[in-house]
């Protein structure tokens, strides 16, 4: 199975990488941009269908790829 | 309006980020993980709801926010 996780952070959390891309997209000229927000995407392939998938998923998360302290994650089925 | 964008890797580009996980998530104990791809999530908010909203945000991937070359994207309203 393949699952699909957003990591996202946490909208109290500062995003400069964000604001850098805002302020890029007000210098080519689209005005109309009021915000930018960047996150992760991961797409990870499992072999099999494990039954816990979604729990082990949730771990993985919380253990490597997202820091549960500035970062929101969302796991998806794909 | 708000727009999702998801910037992934075309399948034939090596990722050697999704390497670094997918063997981190294996030493872990992770052993049913195939494969990690990762790739780039962005939230923009566009002020009103331009009728032209769809074709600029293609336009400001093309031009900034991926590079065509390696990598696919995927425009959705959210």
């Amino acid at each position: 199975m393949k699952a699909r996780i957003y990591v996202t952070l946490k909208p109290d959390v500062l995003d400069p990488q964000g604001k850098a891309v805002f302020h890029s997209l007000q210098e080519l000229g689209y005005s109309e941009v009021a915000d930018v927000r960047i996150g992760r995407f991961l797409e990870i392939e499992l072999t099999g269908e494990p039954a816990d998938a979604r729990l082990r998923l949730d771990e993985m998360c919380r253990r490597l790829l997202a820091n549960p302290v500035i970062e929101d994650f969302r796991v998806e089925p794909a």
